[in-house]
């Protein structure tokens, strides 16, 4: 056995995290000779639901799951670890405005984000509770402070990537896997922005092989934004196995170095690109190297239409960052 | 791309099937090379949780998924398929005795088998909707008279096989994977008879590595059998990732050749191995050659002690298939 990587779940005992635990467990993520060590946090109320995920993931037998480790106090969690999904977050309840949610989530995250000082030096973070970009730029303020670096964390944006791909896919009639270089630009939120312009389709331009660009502009963007209300409409519940597979999915883009010309989306402190504020947690087109490392995609062309797009989820994403304004 | 393997999923909106269905499009239990095509049945109330569902699959992007098709008609969904996964079973509700469950699901189950001459002529069948056994004996009947082998059918055991071998690594202080060679013979249900005599720890008897008799005798045994029931107690809810889990070692244990001297376990048809009357679907050690058959390993010593405990559970499967002898 090479190595053990050791992965902290916020929400454990959540839907998403129920989802996600037995793929990370089984070796789906990190290979078959990588050992996952759990450390697994919950909310008090929450432990002994935790408990009954715990003996599940025993009864699974897997034979590369190493400790598990189920507690309620961050600093536990965090100790050591490689990875830290951040899956926990209070949902948003009946009648409840982004604003009210963005305040309630707020210092859940600055205390996770105290608490990452204990992680190892290699951390990455994923944050997939909403809001994420903002849950995320305030577990990284608190963190950056205690010496974690800010690129290491990044909001999901994953699940808005694979919908996109999933809806072109569909439009062209063609595999899920012809579709490349799918760029989420922005928050996510409805105010996010699937990029179709520079998407490919057996490496064409998208909007060749589709030929339908009032399609592209209008239903394309409209479906992807607002796909998580259709789930919960048709479901009844909220997206969780589909959620727990963009984590997996990002986990994996950046433990691997990206292929040919191809990206992945995340939210990621922005650097300035593309005249986005820096210091946002905004979504971009990203490469990894494999070890850690992630870059912005530089020099994409962006339309007028796309500038307008960007530029709301811009705004959103400045106004929900004056809103937690005293927890930075 | 070798192939594409088509399997049906019954109750495919439930718990069980949320947990299996992201396991089997992601590529993990048939490879990274054989597409995987999804047929999806539901009883009527549950399609438009069912088309959710559909929606989260795509939503995954898997690349490996083709096709899915959701269905309320069990011919639509057994139509060629490679392997029928049962999971779909109404639960047992507050009051209601064991033979009462038995008696509603018998007729789901004769439907089913009756549906399952449509499979492709290598179709293989996992039921794991309780009761798993009787359930089994139905749908094996009824599908024999439509000319699919008897021996295609198994009963899912794996849920507890998985649970034993997990206690025995826990009480050992080893990993679970140096536990070899767990039989579990008998009913999935309390009856079950859990063989830790003949299981292996690092290649030696269990016995001598635990060498606690009366434990190996006693609470082992009790905390299998009444496993389920405490993770209900635990996690206010069914075991649902554990036993998709055991769901997928259960095909990948019949997709490959059984390696060294190991066995699996799973209800078969009794061809009255160890004295079990034949025609009962009862569980036994089974090795597979990887190409479809399976068969029972014989000549395992069992003491009087077992000989007790597999008397107890083979008259329980008597007495449930007297309760369901109209329906066969």
């Amino acid at each position: 056995m090479a190595r053990t990587v050791h992965v902290a779940i916020t929400g454990a005992a959540g839907q998403i995290g129920y989802s996600l635990l037995p793929r990370l467990a089984s070796g789906a993520v990190f290979g078959p000779d990588t050992r996952v060590s759990l450390n697994l946090l919950e909310i008090t109320p929450a432990l002994s639901a935790l408990d009954g995920v715990v003996m599940e993931l025993d009864d699974c037998a897997f034979p590369l799951l190493d400790d598990i480790v189920a507690t309620d106090k961050p600093d536990v969690a965090f100790d050591g670890v490689n990875w830290a999904l951040l899956v926990g977050a209070k949902p948003r309840s009946k009648g409840m405005e982004r604003g009210d949610l963005i305040r309630e989530n707020g210092p859940i995250f600055v205390g996770q984000g105290k608490a990452l000082a204990k992680a190892a030096d290699d951390v990455r973070v994923l944050v997939v509770g909403n809001p994420a970009n903002t849950n995320c730029l305030i577990a990284m303020t608190h963190a950056a402070r205690a010496g974690v670096p800010g690129e290491r964390f990044a909001a999901m944006m994953r699940l808005d990537q694979n919908r996109a791909m999933a809806q072109l896919a569909s439009k062209a009639g063609v595999e899920v896997g012809a579709v490349t270089n799918m760029a989420i630009w922005g928050n996510h939120s409805a105010t996010q922005y699937p990029d179709a312009e520079n998407a490919r389709i057996n490496q064409k331009p998208c909007a060749d092989v589709i030929g339908h660009v009032s399609w592209l502009q209008k239903e394309f963007i409209q479906v992807v934004q607002q796909r998580g209300a259709a789930v919960i409409e048709a479901r009844g519940q909220s997206s969780a196995a589909s959620a727990a597979n963009a984590a997996i999915d990002h986990v994996i883009s950046m433990e691997t170095a990206t292929t040919g010309d191809d990206w992945f989306s995340a939210g990621v402190l922005s650097d300035g690109s593309y005249g986005i504020d820096a210091g946002l947690i905004f979504s971009f087109p990203l490469r990894s190297d494999g070890k850690g490392g992630r870059s912005i995609v530089e020099g994409l062309e962006l339309s007028d239409f796309a500038k307008v797009k960007i530029d709301a989820t811009t705004s959103e994403l400045k106004e929900e960052k004056a809103v937690v304004a005293d927890l930075l």
